[in-house]
């Protein structure tokens, strides 16, 4: 692939071949010239068309080989029986030549038979699997996984976007549950990885450079010590599909998010004076929630609606107007939003249910018809509107919100958002912003993503979502902010009984949460569990430094904790620093005789706070360690407040001398825990009662998205 | 094994045999007879002295044939190059038969070759592997699975007790990943399912007459359709581990934990009056706890403590005493244990630390044997003590409790136990018990078992554990209780990094995890995958009713939360009911025409709390219905607490018309929801806030018990 706009131009000619024969299946002659454009091997194979000239092309091959049959007709050729493997010489391969023959017309009769591909059988070693499909989110993927039965039984596959760079696709290889059967298991020699790696990395251009390419099947490819060889190339054409939805610029974009995030005006479509109604809490809630700009109500029964003057319609409203939210019933949305579009409002917020989602497609369509000839961006509809506490803006019928801080949360579903508020309000978590999509008729989480990316205000994005409208937009915004900030996921409907409850057709194809899984982790994005834990990073995660390298230490007082804290670890992809002895000795000086040093350190449970204070401030000054995991145990000589206030004042005594090292803790005590949890998240160490796997969850995600912004250069 | 005393005398003559010949490695003529014995199906096979007589017995057996040297001084035939495979006609075999020759010769020179097995080659049917070993903690293991380097790369194995039944080796079949090739994939037969689970239940009972069988090999066995074939069969000899462990009878472990948890004299060794002392503190809770009957301080320096009498020694103590709370520095127990033992006390709880886990193992093993000669039960040392909350005792130097309730908590480490304290009192989780097992110098998980299941008070017990003495006894215990109440067992140092924390030496070997985790759930323990699960479904399991079936059905005013619930359903192992159509329309009838019925039934977010009452009405009456799930969302029309008494006045109607199924509720919403979820708790709605995942992981949890009780007959 020297070449690559030659080796276009070679497939483009093979595949127009094939269309104008009016077939969907490439023969294997065809599969093997499009292989050979993109650089694919394959064994040597040549074309007979009697088992005379077979034998001759075996002898020139080299022996054993194997045959299948060319036929426009046999589409699946080991069921037709138009496959012979394994012939070792002449004779063999005559018998096998006739019997091929017979087989196939026997189940294929009249079948067109064009001749028979003689291959040189490769068995040499490990069997893998690639391939490209298309997946109705991401489009063009690949996939990689080990050959066997057993190992497809397993599911054990990887996908990457198509297509994929060399460092994607070298991540394929360790990707798979098997993987150190690559790198050669009882004495088998490795597989040539480097080989295999560019294999993967042409076969995602393949699929990438014709989307009419439905299918990509190279199975079995043999991975051996000096190459790799698709043993069997099958490709399928069908119609690519063609995606209209309509793609904006970033500055088209940040233009109208600025607007919607930091409006100057906002009008209320259906504010009302009626306590109950939606159009009432809106304008409450705008009103109390202390927004300093413009607020309008619009109403054309009402002169005025909580004390402000009401206007008929917004084309009314004087001045110019940034966001419209909408609190009138769905069928009345369509002729308001035209005379917001004749105003020049850039953004319609629509709270209104009774759309797509209650079955009414025609008229969300008409909805978004009118947006888009009036450049009106939709959020929603069917949503409970959306918070900017930075903006004291409450645009939502919900209760208010107005702790700032650094996290934005969005959500696809109302219920999901109010849990959002709940725990937000119960954790006194700050939020940069709280916005809920519902149908995402319009603007959608790549939009949010691109202005969250350079909001100065938000630290860490969070977003429950059940489908990706545009999931190449998604990863490409996604991609932009990981590198400024973390983005955490919760993906509803993993499972094929969630994804049915969400209505996904997507949901009915298998593997689709394989996919998500292994593209959202290519973008770099941190994907929680469930919901509680996307909240709990959400609140945790800017609180924590970035850390600078790999190296955790556990210090803890209860030798229990530090097997939970040690398994934590693990189960988070986190490693235990090993000690050196300087190190190891410098611990033990502060520790009694009986306690542990290595790592972790235990301080043992009836030490005063003298000792936690000197542990953790060696553990913070040392240079060599990189995060610390604190397991804190409730005794008399050390109470609770007493070690937070001491672990917050060595944090804080570091950070004054630049040392600023995430640090979390588990407290296990007595209720006065929770209160100094409360105390030690205050000043900057994430810390949690009663449990020992939520801290170092959290500060495993810390990680996965240090890692993925680069920020890590030791771990890809 | 028709005649199981005559098979085992079989095997004993041949392993007297290998014995006095002063080898551990059995010949394959051993090996074969063994397992000829047992019934273990191996190929026809035959002992050959030249390669003539082995052309004959080929001929015999049926081609083609391996040949395997015979040697007692060749262990690792292979490596030697003493075997040949694949051989298909006499001249192979002669050939194969002088280069096996050779082979051995040149790499064991001087090997007494005794003759050449000649072994009919099988090769139908899929490879597994049969083996057994001995677990440091669990003793005799069997172990089944699925052949071939990639899937054991992948560590796909499964383990159970030596002996294991018919069911037990059964449900091996199904407990590993890639079970779906053993029925058959890619038009595969499947395999002879009894056959196999003969087999394994022949091997365990071959692993379990025979401690001395270090090692039972059968690698690959062939299994296929019309039966099993043990293609290798590799056994070593060894020494059987003798435990020295002390058992003691269901009676005598119920007579002394009967005085321990329903005491009516205690005794505190070294307690006093000096506040900061533990052993003023154990004082103090023991008399402000309002125990009822007799507690006499022992303190040779005092003539009272906090105004009761004290004694010098516990001797002058007056009367019979059930347990001595010893509060006394290490060094000093053994005198003072003496003392006790004495004076008749039959419980001595030890909470002083500075024995085993500070090094002082002596210190330990005197403290024991004292313990022994007295006929003392020891729990301890280095403990904070226990809670009978039934008997108002704290004896222990931690904070009181006193929330009476159906739980029972044991750990074994200080640290988990104060966390355990705290989360019960945030909580309000009534308690029956928390003790603490420290060493565990002699009491353990499996005393406090068999006491707990004949507890009336105790309705759930959970355990925090490092370790089992003897995993055994425990799992004895274990069964015996699952059958009347779950046991919840957080097992920690699940990870190597975890139990190297905890100093296990059983950490190191590979796959400790693995026979832990197969084994408790061979005994019907629900296992905890962390700290925080573990106090949950401690908390939760007692207020859910025991499910009568497994369809679950739920009903949700949030769409967001019914696809996070279905994932979470999925996760835990639950069944989304399919609901018939009578049933789908009964749901219908009461939820707005866009709302979806089927699983989940989603009544959407604007309803009012009849809505909610009419759809969890209906889900409690329909006998076809075992279990709900509640998603909650938060709205103006139906707040909170609304839905709370609705809830739980439906609940409760339904309990009192005879009806008691399992709900469990997530509630989304604003910081009100707090409150909901307790006064649900409170009326037997196991709910909590801000997550889809923790109510269904507790109905997973109840659902596990449940099938291991044998309580759903319609699941294993």
């Amino acid at each position: 692939m020297r070449d690559h706009a030659a080796a276009r131009e070679r497939v483009r000619a093979v595949l127009d071949a094939v269309r104008s024969a009016g077939r969907t299946a490439l023969t294997a002659a065809e599969a093997e010239s499009v292989a050979a454009a993109y650089g694919i091997p394959t064994p040597p194979q040549a074309l007979a068309t009697d088992a005379e000239e077979a034998v001759l092309r075996a002898e020139e091959i080299g022996w054993p080989v194997a045959l299948k049959v060319v036929s426009p007709d046999v589409v699946h050729k080991t069921e037709a029986g138009g496959v012979r493997t394994g012939l070792t010489g002449p004779d063999q391969l005559r018998e096998g030549y006739a019997a091929l023959l017979d087989s196939v017309s026997s189940h294929v009769p009249g079948a067109r038979i064009e001749g028979v591909q003689v291959q040189r059988m490769v068995t040499a070693g490990q069997e893998v699997l690639v391939g490209a499909a298309t997946d109705p989110t991401f489009g063009k993927i690949i996939a990689f996984g080990l050959g066997g039965v057993l190992v497809e039984a397993l599911g054990d596959l990887t996908f990457r976007l198509a297509p994929a760079s060399w460092d994607e696709a070298r991540s394929m290889l360790d990707s798979v549950r098997a993987a150190e059967v690559l790198r050669g298991v009882r004495g088998a020699p490795p597989a040539d990885r480097d080989a295999l790696t560019g294999l993967l990395v042409r076969v995602s251009h393949l699929a990438a450079d014709f989307p009419e390419l439905t299918e990509i099947d190279l199975n079995p490819v043999f991975a051996a010590p000096d190459g790799v060889v698709a043993a069997d190339v099958r490709l399928l054409l069908g119609e690519p599909e063609e995606s209209e939805r309509p793609r904006h610029s970033t500055e088209e974009i940040l233009a109208s998010m600025r607007r919607l995030m930091e409006p100057r005006a906002v009008v209320v479509i259906g504010a009302s004076n009626e306590p109950g109604k939606i159009g009432n809490s809106v304008m409450r809630n705008l009103v109390d929630g202390g927004f300093a700009g413009e607020i309008h109500p619009v109403n054309p029964k009402a002169d005025q609606v909580l004390d402000r003057k009401a206007y008929p319609t917004v084309g009314d409203v004087p001045g110019e107007v940034d966001v419209a939210v909408f609190a009138i019933p769905a069928p009345l949305v369509p002729a308001a939003l035209a005379e917001a579009g004749r105003k020049g409002v850039p953004n319609a917020v629509l709270i209104p249910s009774g759309f797509a989602e209650t079955g009414e497609h025609a008229l969300q369509a008409e909805v978004v018809a009118i947006a888009r000839q009036h450049g009106i961006r939709l959020l929603g509809p069917n949503i409970y509107g959306y918070y900017a506490p930075w903006q004291n803006l409450c645009a939502t019928f919900c209760t208010p919100y107005d702790v700032r801080g650094g996290v934005a949360l969005t959500s696809q579903s109302g219920g999901i958002g109010m849990a959002v508020l709940g725990f937000a309000r119960a954790t006194g978590t700050g939020v940069s912003a709280i916005v809920g999509l519902g149908n995402k008729s319009d603007l959608d989480e790549d939009d949010l993503l691109t202005w969250f990316a350079q909001d100065e205000h938000t630290r860490c994005v969070a977003m429950h979502l059940e489908d990706l409208k545009d999931g190449r937009a998604f990863v490409s915004a996604a991609r932009e902010t990981v590198r400024k900030k973390p983005v955490v996921v919760l993906k509803a409907g993993r499972t094929a009984a969630g994804s049915r409850a969400a209505g996904s057709h997507t949901g009915a194809l298998a593997g689709d949460d394989a996919v998500y899984d292994d593209v959202l982790r290519q973008a770099g994005v941190i994907r929680a569990p469930g919901l509680n834990e996307m909240l709990e990073y959400a609140r945790a995660l800017p609180v924590l430094p970035t850390p600078q390298g790999e190296n955790v230490v556990v210090i803890t007082g209860a030798g229990g904790s530090g097997v939970l804290l040690s398994d934590a670890l693990v189960d988070n992809g986190l490693s235990l620093m090993e000690i050196p002895e300087d190190l190891d000795a410098a611990f033990r000086a502060f520790i009694p005789p009986f306690g542990a040093a290595g790592n972790p350190v235990d301080i043992t449970g009836g030490e005063p706070p003298s000792t936690y204070e000197a542990t953790i401030r060696l553990g913070l000054d040392d240079p060599r360690i990189h995060a610390l995991v604190l397991g804190y145990w409730h005794t008399i000589v050390t109470p609770p407040m007493v070690f937070a206030e001491l672990t917050a004042r060595v944090v804080a005594d570091a950070r004054a001398r630049g040392i600023d090292k995430p640090v979390v803790a588990s407290l296990a005590g007595d209720t006065e825990v929770e209160e100094a949890c409360g105390y030690l998240f205050d000043h900057g160490v994430v810390a949690y009662p009663y449990t020992t796997e939520k801290p170092v969850a959290v500060l495993g995600a810390k990680y996965r998205w240090a890692r993925a912004a680069g920020l890590l250069p030791g771990r890809p």
